[in-house]
């Protein structure tokens, strides 16, 4: 564990424990089997990202009460709802070390517990009697699932751009992890300022988490990622560091990227082969430089707040994000 | 066609074509795919069953405005995104005469295409300003997500009891049906007694549809049906006529149908044999007579109200919903 995560997670600790109880209260299915398949992932070990965002949200505009929890499971909810969907979708074998919910339980639960977990977020937004708060939640979800169709439409094309790259990511992850902050800043009654800010930072955010994801997906080890490596490429998803050495190698070189792309079936050489031209053009540095931009731009937004442990743990995610090994 | 749909067609035709122009312009997805997958079902001849209820339950209120027929997309869209996770979970081939949206655009987009519609659907909600309509919309979604749950995990089992079935179907059709006429009623700001009477008539009318589907499964062709006769138990699902027959039947009869039903394979002969059974068991009869009953009741809620042409056309609905052969 890197310095920083663990300076992280004991800094939030006592956070986590009242997320993960909110979680479990806030399932409340009729069905056992819900509860399980939605449990299969969703307790086992994620970040809890989004939840801690409202939290912190909330707090560095002076706003705590049970409340906040509670409403932090929307964005858990929804997070979980978009990962079994995925799931079904992407034909992936393992997420967070464990075999897929997909695998276990079988595409008709996991699709309908999807839609489960993304009915009981709109119904805790619904609770919430802010207008405000459930526009933002069904909002995202729009976005969320055109996103998705985006990138789905996208797949295996090597002319994606950077900028439709962007869009893309925007829409699939930065939406809930902006929406989570700015939920925070709205439930706190923070003013605009305040909310801009926070509604910037998490934009920020989420795309360096994203694009961190998508270099890990070159540079971690399966063990490391609860999931096989290079997961994106099989799947035909074009992601910065890629697209950035299509856009700077040589014709060759170009060729024989674009050959072991569009055969999603390549084998563990050519992989290695196409990491190796990765590095050679740039691709994950260059993804890293974009990231560490998002990183200064995310913490600059957090420049308006007094100074506060809560402003601190906030410019950690922001670092944190990008270091992170997994 | 028979004599009662014709008639009731050319008295909600000016209805249907504004419920139309409304679900196109509702759609407004930012990517064309969705348009065309949401389109190849929505626009495949639907009955828009659940839309003209709450304009006519708005109206039977004295409610008439352009905002009705905007907040009836809201039901046509759910319903359109619960058939599309449906083919995707069910595996059948053809809905409303066409190949089903998975086998044309594959199970990602649709599986997406369905989300995307979900959304839709509580964003337009959101957008009534309504916190009673958001929760109405919110709380339909979770409960029908249940209940396809909840078949799912009976499905194949020959013990399943009238209750489980009726809470099933209560859950799976009768939620949304009877969501649309509450919610027309809300529009209209329709006085408490006047609320209950169309959402106690909503209840019964979603049985009766979908009791009239169940026999329908054995009783119409797959010509007139636009999908393949005997689904249902394809699929494991039990349905009112053979809990009837299994329940009426000697213990030698029960066993052959219970050797039918658990083999999902059976042929078309097997089949025949069993619809044989279910009517000498009586078990269409039965099940044509518990949703006639329901028919009466729905009809009878409606007594509360002044004689109207609206009225007229809310009880035929009940009666045409036993009486169709589609």
């Amino acid at each position: 564990m890197t310095g920083i995560k663990q300076k992280l997670l004991s800094l939030v600790e006592p956070d986590l424990q009242k997320i993960e109880v909110a979680l479990e209260n806030n399932l409340t299915p009729h069905l056992e089997l819900v509860r399980e398949t939605a449990g299969h992932l969703m307790f086992a070990g994620g970040k809890r990202l989004r939840p801690l965002l409202i939290v912190l949200s909330a707090r560095i505009c002076g706003h705590e009460n049970e409340f906040v929890t509670k409403f932090a499971s929307i964005f858990e909810f929804l997070h979980t709802a978009t990962l079994l969907h995925d799931d079904v979708i992407d034909g992936a074998d393992m997420r967070r070390g464990k075999p897929v919910a997909n695998a276990v339980y079988g595409a008709a639960v996991t699709v309908l517990t999807g839609d489960f977990l993304l009915a009981r977020a709109l119904n805790i937004a619904a609770e919430s009697e802010s207008m405000r708060i459930i526009k933002v939640v069904s909002g995202m979800t729009e976005e969320i699932s055109q996103g998705e169709i985006h990138q789905l439409i996208k797949k295996g094309d090597i002319t994606l751009s950077e900028e439709e790259y962007m869009d893309v990511i925007r829409r699939k992850t930065g939406v809930l992890i902006q929406g989570a902050c700015k939920t925070g800043a709205i439930l706190a009654n923070a003013s605009s300022g305040e909310e801009q800010a926070l509604t910037k930072y998490g934009d920020h955010l989420g795309m360096v988490f994203q694009i961190a994801d998508d270099i890990l997906d070159y540079t971690a080890d399966t063990g490391e990622l609860g999931k096989a490596v290079g997961a994106d490429l099989r799947e035909g998803k074009l992601t910065l560091p890629v697209i950035h050495a299509l856009r700077e190698a040589n014709p060759a070189d170009r060729a024989r990227m674009e050959t072991i792309i569009v055969n999603t079936g390549f084998t563990n050489e050519e992989f290695d082969a196409l990491r190796k031209l990765l590095n050679r053009y740039g691709g994950i540095d260059y993804a890293r430089a974009v990231a560490a931009d998002h990183v200064r731009a995310a913490k600059a937004q957090l420049e308006i707040f007094e100074p506060s442990r809560t402003r601190e743990i906030l410019a950690m995610m922001a670092d944190y994000a990008l270091q992170r090994r997994v």
